[in-house]
């Protein structure tokens, strides 16, 4: 058993580490890629399902599109091409031969599906068309992070076609909600939405909608994104349909998604000295029993546990029970708290006489003793009270590093030092979101609010405030 | 609404042409690519579904591991590179450089999850290891055909880990006896289960179990295969363990998986001349609902069927209701009967009165009259018998096809005009097996049966029963 790294000083390394403690993933032996081990694919298969449900729920299909794309599709956006072509990884032989045209490893997969709707969208009535994948994409990585930025990710990506304008971006907006809660009512991370900059946008978009989380470290992190299309995209791929009145008009699209660094996101937001704290509604496993096995009263003590679990199992609680025989209670608590398993019960023959279960919320350290006749009534209480409890410490972290400034040079050498969340106004020149640069900053994205009059960096009008933060 | 090719004279066209006139799946734009289209892809997740709760409760983990393979893995394990190496797609260029060791897109992962084992296992205790992969694999195929064999397809991958031969064989066996039962149970598909020849075993297998279904004309499909490894994976990784005594040995592997391929199993399983039938255990969508649409009635109608489809629904059946007042309630039967809704109901306004609804099943093409207070009860008994009926209807196609022969000169002639089943004995020499060869037919498996008492080809004894059949 390594101690972790000091969260407080050192959270980067805090953050790696835990990841490997913890089994959530391994190194992999191909660059920037990791291993998703079955803790840290668990956690990515709840947060699936939530999403999913919700995606089929606001009318969207799910379909399979392939891996691989012609790279001359690539070409066909000019924007999209320049924004991804460092970053494509190219196959160039199959089949025992040299490729004629060489085929790209999906980034994402506008080109694939825009290709796909231009054969399927004929008029009106084909619209909306509201589709959504699940897949794995390659990004060539420079800089590669457990969860957070590796070559090969899994996401979701919407990609949708309207009639109008209007019902585009109020899918993308609808869409960007979704996401909103997920992030808090399920990862319990408060986030911030708004639009990202011209600068900042997806290539090819028109609008770029953003949700950004705060970590642990008061670093920014995107956590997902939602974009309304230029009609580029249509029109490179000649999509076309006859309206209501006969005439040919070009449809509006729309893409989002969001991918496996969620988890990350989770890990990041969450943990403290003694590894990782797991929202309930996402947790892996919500209960771990851990049994005091001694030898004349083993047997009893395990049909006993066992009986719980299936109590708690059929109340919708995920329940592990250690039974392993060759390790102590101490280091299974150990082990339970650095997977951050939200609620931990121990049950010893005398507690079983006794008709009582000993419990120990992951937030705190205090045992409460609990009559095991209400155990399963107690467990679904507490296990709400700790989601919401996750996102109220987190809220209130949000509180305490969310400044307003009006001038860089007031807040630079905090935000330099410290990280955290800056509000400022903003002219909306490029020039002057730049000058963050030198001190790995930016606009993370313009929110709905305009409580700052001048701009942080010329001082000029502002037209509305921005959110300023250090990224991941 | 063009008429599909004849399924009895002309069964390769039929299953082309329902597939994309069902929109199941569309061309791409990639070789040996298609697109699953939501149709074609909501089936696949219904399979996942059953397959992964099985897959969990039989105590393995799902985990993720990367796209890639580094070239150098695939080149230690002698006949597992021999043979994937045609087949494969291979990445030489990424983040706009050429890469030092090419990468392989997986064409099965093995080589990534043995290497990966290998760091995991150190132990006894750390046996069995079970690990389960959803994930799209790549084979570079020379004739691609939807579904059934295209380069790209979806599958699930079982690797696991034991510290006996006997527990592995176990393992392996008990996987392919969960195939079989999704086989029968939920795609209504009789399979003949056994052993592949040492010809046709996986590259690197010391035994292969396959389940073999054979389709509407008469040809087999290997619908999936569970494979005990032999030891030469674990000394090829330098995957080793420290057992009770403190000996050092090397781990028994098997890995298992089925595919994409199911979907177009279930096609070529139960269709007819009018289309798809699906199977209600994995229709995506059960109950089809037409209303009749009239002027001065439709609100109340529609209304009326909104509270049928959520009785339906609250009774876990999945029920779409065709609302589109641009198609007539007869062009609505013709496209629903081509998808395969194993349940037809309408209602117009005078049933409504009567307190009626109309129903037909896919199977026949009578309708009958429902009492519309029993339609839900009646409806989940319906879709039970209609399981029941596919698979049965099935079987008694296998019975009518299935032959025991004795000599090859008796039941060549037959088996190259009208495929089908062939129950003979063999006497385990390779040249006899591949005298079927220039019929374009192959030992599909050895059953546990012994009746024929001499090889089909030599004449000599023979070693037990083997089923020939062409294959897909």
């Amino acid at each position: 058993m390594n101690k972790l790294p000091d969260i407080k000083t050192n959270f980067p390394e805090w953050y790696q580490e835990v990841i490997y403690a913890a089994k959530l993933a391994d190194h992999a032996p191909v660059r920037g890629c990791i291993v998703i081990r079955p803790y840290g694919n668990a956690i990515w298969e709840n947060i699936k399902k939530i999403l999913d449900d919700r995606i089929k729920e606001t009318g969207h299909e799910n379909a399979l599109f392939p891996l691989f794309i012609p790279q001359s599709f690539f070409a066909k956006e000019a924007e999209h091409v320049e924004g991804f072509a460092p970053e494509l990884a190219i196959v160039t032989h199959a089949g025992g031969k040299e490729l004629d045209e060489p085929l790209v490893v999906r980034p994402t997969s506008e080109t694939m599906i825009h290709h796909m709707f231009a054969k399927w969208i004929v008029s009106w009535r084909d619209l909306p068309l509201k589709i959504n994948q699940w897949a794995n994409v390659v990004r060539w990585e420079k800089r590669p992070r457990a969860f957070l930025r590796t070559t090969e990710f899994y996401w979701q990506e919407g990609h949708t076609a309207h009639a109008t304008r209007e019902e585009a971006l109020e899918e993308t907006l609808m869409m960007l909600e979704e996401y909103v809660k997920l992030a808090q009512n399920y990862l319990a991370i408060p986030v911030i939405k708004g639009r990202k900059t011209k600068n900042e946008q997806f290539p090819g978009a028109q609008a770029t909608y953003t949700f950004e989380g705060f970590m642990l470290d008061g670093k920014a992190l995107q956590m997902g994104t939602s974009h309304l299309l230029s009609q580029s995209f249509a029109h490179a791929f000649d999509m076309k349909f006859q309206d209501k009145d006969g005439a040919i008009a070009y449809p509006y699209l729309t893409s989002w998604g969001t991918t496996t660094r969620l988890v990350g996101a989770v890990i990041a937001s969450h943990g403290d000295e003694r590894g990782l704290i797991m929202p309930p509604k996402i947790a892996p496993i919500q209960v771990v029993i851990v049994p005091i096995l001694r030898k004349e009263t083993k047997d009893v003590v395990i049909d006993y546990v066992k009986s719980l679990q299936a109590q708690l199992k059929a109340a919708g609680i995920s329940v592990h029970v250690d039974l392993d025989e060759h390790t102590s209670p101490g280091a299974k608590f150990y082990e339970w708290e650095l997977k951050g398993v939200p609620l931990r019960l121990e049950v010893g023959p005398r507690d079983m006489d006794a008709g009582v279960i000993v419990a120990t919320s992951r937030l705190g350290k205090e045992k409460e003793t609990v009559q095991a006749d209400q155990i399963v009534s107690w467990a679904a209480v507490k296990l709400e009270s700790i989601q919401a409890e996750l996102f109220k410490r987190a809220q209130d972290r949000y509180a305490s590093m969310w400044h307003k400034a009006d001038k860089l040079s007031d807040f630079i050498k905090n935000l330099e030092e410290s990280n955290g969340i800056y509000q400022v106004g903003w002219c909306q020149h490029i020039d002057c979101e730049l000058e963050l640069k030198q001190y790995a900053a930016s606009i993370r994205c313009m929110i709905e609010s305009k409580e700052l009059e001048n701009c942080f960096a010329c001082g000029k009008k502002s037209f509305g405030d921005v959110i300023v933060g250090k990224a991941y």
